[in-house]
C-alpha cells in the first residue's frame, strides 16, 4: 500500500535522552496515531542528538521527502535547546523574538524574573507561526510544512490537536488487529497467498512469546470493503489452521 | 561531547507497527543502554517501513556513517519479512540458505512440517555470520558492521549479549541523573554557565510536569573526575536556587 506524498509525514525526535536509552520515546506513537486518524501515514522517524548539524540536515532531508514533518524536543529554556535556532537556519530566516510568543511569556512570568532562559522560549524563525501551548505557555511553531513541538509528552499531547486545521485530511486509515494464537511460521505460507490477492490491504504479522508463542495479525487499509473481506479470509484461515 | 567514529552506532527499527503508532519501540532503549555500557554512543535511530527501497537505502546510509549498525525486525517467516533479502542487496551478496542456520531449524522442526516459511528464516546473505538465537532458534546474522536482529524484544534481549566479542569496547559512558525539583527556566542561565566550563560533560535538562513542575538533569561523560566535579557544582546550584 503506497500513500501519495501529500498524505505522508516524517517525525524527528530530538534528544540525547532517547538515544542514550534512558527514556523511551512516547511521542512517535501519539503523533502517528493522531495522523493515522486523519489519513496521514508516517513513513519515517529519526531520533537524533541535540547537535546543530544533525538537526539542520535531518529537517532538510525530511521536509523535502514528506508532506509534513513533526519535530519534538529542544525548544525549552536551556543551553541544549537548539531546535528553534536550527529550524531558522533551515529556512534561512532570522532567529529572533516572536512578538506574540514573547508577550504571552512576559505575562505568564509577570510575578517572577523574566530571565534570558524564559525569554529564549519566544525566539524562533522570523516568519514562524505559533502553535499555542495551553499547558505551560511556551509556544511551539511551524514554518511551511515543519511543525516544531516540545518533547514533554503531556504538553505535546495538549498542543497537537490544535493543528487539526493545518492537516489536509486523507482517507482514514483503518486497521484490524487479530490475535491468531498460532505460531507465525504456521501461518506464513497461507498468509502470503492472501496478501498477494489484496493489493489495497497491508497485512502485518507480529509474533509474541508469552506463555505460548502466538502471532498478532494487523490489517491496514483505507478501503473499508477490502479490509472486511480480507479480515474474513484471515479469520477463516486461523480457524482452519487451529483445527490442524 | 563528541565520540570518535569507531565508538558510534546507529539503530534501524524496521516495522510498520512502530510507524503506525500501535507499538511503542522498546528495542532502541535496550540496545542503547547495552552499547552505552560498552562505551559506544548511539548517534541516530531510524524507524522505517517494511519496504525494500527504504531498508536498502537506510542500511547503506548508516553503515557508512557509524562503526556499528543494528537492525531490528523483518527476519521472520512471513511475506513482510524482507530484511535479510535487503541486506543481501546492500552487500551485493547472494540471498541463500545458510547451511548452519538451515540445520538448526530443520532439527527444531523435526516433528513438524519444515515448510517454506520456516526454511525462509535460514535465508541470508551468502557470507553472513550467525548470531545464535537461544530462544526460538531462528538465527540473526551480521555482515561487516551490520548486525541483523529480530524485532521481538524478548528474543533480541537474549541475542544481543552474544555479540559482546564483536564490539570494540570504548570508555564506559558514565551518567548521573538528578531530580532538581526546580522549573527548567529557573535553572537555565546558571546551568548554561556550568555547561560552558565542562567540555567533557554533556548536561541534559528534561522538564516534567507531574503535580508540580520539575526538571531532571542528566550528566553524561566518559571522564570520572570531571563528571564528579560537575555533579557537585550542579547539586550546589540546586541547593542555592531551592532556597531563593
Amino acid at each position: 500500500m503506497e500513500f501519495n506524498k501529500e498524505f505522508t509525514a516524517g517525525i524527528i525526535i530530538i534528544g540525547n535522552e532517547i538515544l542514550s536509552g534512558r527514556t523511551v520515546d512516547k511521542n512517535t506513537s501519539f503523533i502517528a496515531m493522531w495522523l493515522s486518524d486523519r489519513g496521514i501515514s508516517v513513513e519515517e522517524v529519526r531520533v537524533i542528538p541535540d547537535k546543530k548539524e544533525a538537526i539542520i540536515k535531518t529537517v532538510n532531508d525530511l521536509r523535502k521527502k514528506f508532506a509534513y514533518v513533526f519535530t519534538t524536543g529542544g525548544i525549552g529554556p536551556t543551553h541544549d535547546d537548539i531546535t528553534a535556532e536550527c529550524v531558522s537556519k533551515v529556512f534561512n530566516q532570522r532567529y529572533q523574538y516572536h512578538p506574540e510568543a514573547y508577550k504571552i511569556l512576559e505575562e505568564f512570568y509577570r510575578n517572577q524574573e523574566f530571565n534570558d532562559g524564559r525569554k529564549k522560549m519566544a525566539k524562533m524563525p522570523e516568519h514562524a507561526k505559533l502553535i499555542p501551548n495551553p499547558k505551560t505557555f511556551a509556544a511551539g511553531f511551524y514554518v511551511e510544512n515543519v511543525f516544531v513541538l516540545p518533547g514533554v509528552p503531556e504538553i505535546l499531547q495538549a498542543m497537537l490537536p490544535l493543528l487539526d486545521k493545518n492537516i489536509k485530511i486523507g482517507k482514514k486509515i483503518l486497521s484490524v488487529s487479530i490475535d491468531s494464537k498460532l505460531r507465525e511460521s504456521s501461518l506464513a505460507n497461507d498468509l502470503s497467498t492472501i496478501q498477494d490477492r489484496f493489493k489495497t490491504v497491508d497485512i502485518g504479522s507480529y509474533p509474541y512469546f508469552k506463555d505460548k508463542p502466538g502471532t498478532i495479525l494487523v490489517l491496514i487499509s483505507v478501503n473499508k470493503i477490502d479490509i472486511e473481506i480480507c479480515e474474513k479470509e484471515v479469520r477463516d484461515l486461523i480457524t482452519k489452521l487451529s483445527k490442524e
